[in-house]
Formats: C-alpha cells, structure tokens, sequence
C-alpha cells in the first residue's frame, strides 16, 4: 500500500470480486450482492453495468419472488458464452471439457489410457484434438477466456513445466507450452499438480467452501496431495509442496516409483491393495480397486485383510498430516475414495491412536464432492483466475 | 477492499511499515526509506515526524557520511525506551528478557529447570518474579508496549491456552491469563508454540529474511517445527500445525510422550540419542548431548553410531517435509543444532536419497543464526507485532 489503490484500480478488484461471487455462488440477486460485498446499490449496479457490456454476465427478473415490491435482478454469469478449456491428465484417463463461467461442464471428451510413458506427440495431439471437436460445436458469439491443465506431476511455479511424474514416465516435459501451441488458439496453457487443482477446486465449490485449512488427496496410482494453508495453496519455494506420497512412513518398506521405499504411495496405492488381496497382474485401475471393496463387503477374508493393512496406513499418513497440518477437513479423492469408503473405520482407528487429540478434535474426514472432475474442475478455476482478478483487462487481452 | 481505505488508514499502514523497516532493518537513513518505501520524501518527513512525537524513533544525523551536499537523516528505532517482555518456556530452562524495539535485549534472566511437571505457582511466580526485577532497573521515560512468551507445547490461536505439552506436563493451561494476572501490567500476553516463534524470529531477523518459505526446527528434548509457509506461518485451523515431532516415521519404534510410537522426536529426541550411545540416566540436556557429539569426534565407536542412526532418522524426517513442504530453508535450533552439526553428513546423505530431486534443489540447511535466543527473540517479535501493525493504536492503548 503505497499512495494508497487509484479509484481504477479499486473499480477492477470491485469488478473481479463480483464476478467471483457469481461465478462460484451462481446466480445472485443485486440486493444480495450489496450486503455480501459491503458496497452501495449504485455501485453494484455500476459494476454489474459494465460486467454485462463486456458479455460475462446478464441481468434478468429472478423467476420468482415472494417478496412484495419491485424484486431485485438476478445477475447470472454468461456460462454459455464464456467459458475455458480445462485438461486433466492421469495415468489412466485423459479428459478434456469446455467450462462455462458458473463452472458449468458444456462438453466433455474422455479418453482412458495404457500405463505407458506419457507420449508428447500423441497424447498431446488427442488433447488438442479434442478441443477442436468441441470448438467446432461452439457458436459464434462465445469467447474462450482461458485454458488450464492438470497433471499427475510436480509443477514448476515458474514456467508450468511437469519436472517429475514418475507414473507418467514424465520429466522435465514442457506440457503447458507444447498443448498451448497445438491449440493454437493464442492463449497460454496453465498447468498444475492435479490434487494441488483438486484442493482449489473443493476449496472454491467443493466441500472446502469457507475452509482456510483443507487438504485433498488425489489417489491415481500413487497419491496426490493438495494442501490449502491459510486460504492459501501450499506451493512452497518452487511450486513442487505438498507431495504426500512421497512422505516415507514404512522406512525400508516397499518400493516405490521415486526411488526410495516405503513411501505412502507406495504401502497405499493401487499396487499394494492389489498385491495383499491376491489380484496383481490382472485387471488394474479404479475398477480393480472398487472390486476388492466389493469382495471384502460380500465377505471375502483375503480382501478383507488387505483393506485392512492399506487402510492402516492411510491412516497412518493422515494422522502425520493431521500433526503437520491441523487441517479443518481431509477430501479423499480419485481412487481413495474407494479406498476410504471401504476401509474408514480403519482409518479413523489410526488418526485416533496417532493424530494429537487437540489437532483432531474438530477434523472431518470427507469423500471429494466433486467426484472424479474434482482435478479437471480444479483446472477450469485455474483457467478463470486471471479473468477474476481482472476481468475487463483479461477479456481485452482475449480480444486484441 | 471495499471502497478503499481512507486517507487515515494508508497513513497509519504507512506508520507500521515505516516502524517494521527500522525495527527489523536498523537505523535507516530517510533517503533510504524513501527509495525502499516507494513514497516521496515529505511523506517519509512526516511520517518519521509522527513517530518521533510517538517517542518510537529518533533522528539523528549519520555518524559520518562519503557523500558530497547535505547527508540524509538516520531514524533510529527508540530501543532503551521503548520494549517489550519476552518469555520463554523449555524443558530444561525459563528465560525472561526485556527486549528493545530493534530487537535489542537490554536485560535478561535465565533459570534451569528441573524435569518435573510445569508448576504454575512457581514457575509463572519465578518469571513475574523475573520481570519485577528488571522493571525496577528501567528508567521513568520507558514504556512497555506488549508482552509474549514461547512455550514448549501446542498453543490454542483462539485463546493462547496451552493446550498440550507433554514434555513438561501440562495440559490446558492458561499460561498466559496466568502470567498476565501475577505480572499487572494492564497489558495481554501473548503466547505462542516455541518453535513457531522460533520460525518468525529466522524469518524476521535471522537466516531467513526475505525467504517466504520456511521450516524452523526446534530440538529441547521433544522436536517442534514452525513452518512458514507463502511468507506466512502454518497455525492450521486452531494453531496447532507444525507439529513435526509427532509424525510417525518408524511404526512400532520408540514409544513418544504423545502416547503413540515412532514418532520423529522419540527416535530423534535427546533420550534416543543418548541411550544408543549408552549414556541414558546420567547427565541429561543440552551438555549430554554435546558431549555425545565430542565424544564422536574422539572416536568413540558407540558415540558415532549413536550419532549415525539418530542422524539417519534426522535426515529421514527432513527428506518428508522437504517432499511435504519444498522449503527454501530449513534451520535447525536447540538442541538440533548440536545435532546436525555432529551428523551433518547422515542427514544430507538420507536427503538425497528420501527427498524429490525437484524439491530438494535449492534446497539449504542451516544452523540457527539467533542460536538459543530464537524462541525468545520470537515472542519479542510477537510481542511487537500489534505495534508494528498500528503504531500509534498501540501506544495510546498502553498509555491509556
């Protein structure tokens, strides 16, 4: 704060901050925009005036109202018009969606893949021709205002290289600048860890809404962690925090695909689980891992046990989080949805035996509420942030 | 950001600013301020104007300057007569200090302690006892503006309660209702975790100025962390995060004072160091575990060894929370500095072997530039803070 923020520059923050209430809440009346935001009605409706010139959001009637009087319009967010593409690369799937202002999905492509190394040439090249189909189904009047990707990797703040995905067989791969040039659409590709995404996007319309400490965690074939510090996401001094499945738990455990043993990942993931219930080498992925849930719910012993033992040390790693963290609430997304819902009371009996009890008292343990698009969601909202922190000066951007 | 702040608030964040700079900076020509502050001269002018008429700074002109023309003006933060109280709670001894603005200790007080459960009677007595004595040395025309004190335990954000610490027994404690009572200043007393405390001293004044992100690692005879993290301190949802000690890294190990096993600091705490070198039941503290260490550099066998598993286990709970946190820094004090320096080469070997290459590159480790004062230099920095934040709100809440 020097000389204090020009009226400019206090009219942008204004304009961004409007725009993030109804982006994340949705469609608001201008009355409620008032009191929320602590401004006066002429300023909203000022505000509001100049977001719908610039075609991000419309003014209508609400449909209905019980109050007497004129009711106040609803500003909604132009979610048909204004939208970005987000990416979301896992060892097993790839998804590509057009997101609507609001957070609304318009369209969708999936593909699964092969566990092989991560093929620039054509796994890029899907990605972006995905982008075409959906592009050629876009109509005239819309505007794609950014474009955001998750990676199962470590993510380098500075220039949004994936330094490390050992599950991908990925290094040192330039993701965002490769993607952004097949576009070709002159917009920058940004790029991050995929749960590091995940826990923006519980945090932002997930179950962290209003949460300052959260952190989710990303089950694929290893596991992922995003961890909200403050309001903040931990990225630490390069952008590679928060990588939970490389905490060593199990020293001289199992291998695991870092280099070093007994790593959470390596004594949680797919391949343990597989392993204890007898079921390595045949099917692999989410369907395998539903199916030892299945089989330890109809009474299968070997299943059982397995579930036991993976879920004593996911609770194990959680208690370690929940000491370093004192988080407010833990998501387990991706795989470890599965994992969790059928090995809770494991879990919990572990945090309870080695979490501190003032650092648990008041923890919720969660399943991700966005489901499997939490990553791909958590890329979308990396797409938007800049279009919120200045809206008029990124659609000007957009356009020229 | 509402409407933007009034011309009375940018005046007063100027005030703090301008206090932080020759608070944590030193005697800072207005020149000098002037190019770092990005203000223009007559604001700085009145600004050091304001602050002089508070009585927290003074200007004077430069011992000697090498410039032609007039020299610019020196402020002086007022370190004799404007102070706080700092306190600080180990295991092994209590420590209490009148410490300047500027950070300056102008008095101290230091008792050993014996091992025994924290006794309210008499060890808050012992420190009130401490502060009346060095209050009657202080001249008339000093003031104290706040109180703080570091505790070895996990501190509630909410209320400052020491909620649980387990190496000197106590357990929801009001530490610092209790010292504020006996003390009768009229003023607060703040309370914080000592390792986190320890954190914001290397932050502020010590290894880790200008590092926004941060590990401070704090052995008495259990391990606290204070984590900083985006250039903000990690408190979690109730301000008990950071406790580094209690994450488990050896399941089934050692037993630990939290009631679980394995955790960090009861393979790494003085107690596992000094019975693999089989010296348990003799001397204890900070001399014992030096003396393992000479020992070491004598060739004593057992001592080395000793000192290579503790270091192994060191190293392996460094390697979790670089992958868990990709720090900048991570400064070993209290006890720990002995330790590092005596295993250095363990800890940096399981390093390299445990932590992400991504995430250890930059990666630096260091011994504590404050040495055993950084937990108190921490809560003197707590102590401030209210000041620096408002100074004039501060002192006219005090003299009132």
């Amino acid at each position: 704060m020097r000389a204090g923020p020009s009226q400019e520059e206090i009219r942008r923050h204004n304009l961004g901050a409007l725009l993030r209430h109804v982006h994340l809440g949705g469609p608001t009346s201008r009355a409620e925009l008032t009191s929320r935001m602590g401004l006066n009605r002429s300023t909203i409706m000022a505000l509001t005036a100049d977001l719908t010139a610039a075609g991000l959001v419309r003014e209508e009637l609400p449909r209905q109202t019980r109050r007497a009087g004129r009711p106040s319009l609803v500003v909604r967010p132009e979610s048909a018009k204004v939208y970005v593409f987000a990416f979301d690369v896992g060892v097993d799937r790839m998804v590509a969606a057009r997101v609507g202002l609001g957070g609304v999905i318009l369209d969708r492509r999936q593909v699964e893949r092969r566990r092989e190394p991560f093929s620039v040439e054509e796994e890029i090249g899907r990605l972006a021709g995905f982008a075409r189909q959906m592009l050629r189904k876009t109509r005239e009047d819309t505007v794609c205002v950014g474009i955001g990707a998750a990676f199962a990797g470590g993510v380098a703040r500075a220039d949004g290289v994936v330094r490390f995905g050992p599950n991908l067989d990925a290094y040192d791969l330039p993701f965002g600048e490769e993607l952004g040039r097949r576009l070709g659409l002159g917009l920058p590709v940004a790029v991050g860890n995929d749960a590091n995404l995940g826990a923006l996007a519980e945090q932002s319309r997930g179950l962290g809404v209003g949460c300052r400490d959260l952190i989710y965690l990303h089950g694929d074939v290893g596991i992922g962690g995003g961890v909200i510090v403050g309001g903040q996401l931990l990225g630490g001094h390069q952008g590679y925090g928060g990588e939970v499945g490389h905490m060593v738990i199990n020293p001289g455990g199992r291998p695991c695909g870092c280099g070093s043993k007994g790593c959470w990942e390596a004594e949680v993931g797919e391949r343990a689980l597989l392993e204890l219930a007898g079921r390595f080498g045949k099917k692999t992925g989410r369907e395998a891992v539903r199916a030892v849930v299945d089989a330890a719910d109809m009474g299968d012993a070997q299943a059982q046990e397995a579930l036991r033992r993976v879920g004593d040390w996911l609770g194990l790693g959680v208690a370690n989080l929940v000491n370093l963290f004192n988080p407010e609430i833990v998501v387990f997304g991706g795989m470890l949805r599965d994992l969790y819902l059928g090995a809770a009371a494991q879990v919990r009996s572990r945090i309870a035996t080695d979490a501190l009890p003032a650092s648990r008292e008041h923890l919720r343990l969660r399943t991700s509420a966005l489901g499997d698009d939490a990553t791909l969601m958590g890329a979308a909202e990396l797409a938007f942030s800049h279009v919120l922190a200045d809206p008029l000066e990124a659609l000007a951007r957009v356009s020229s």
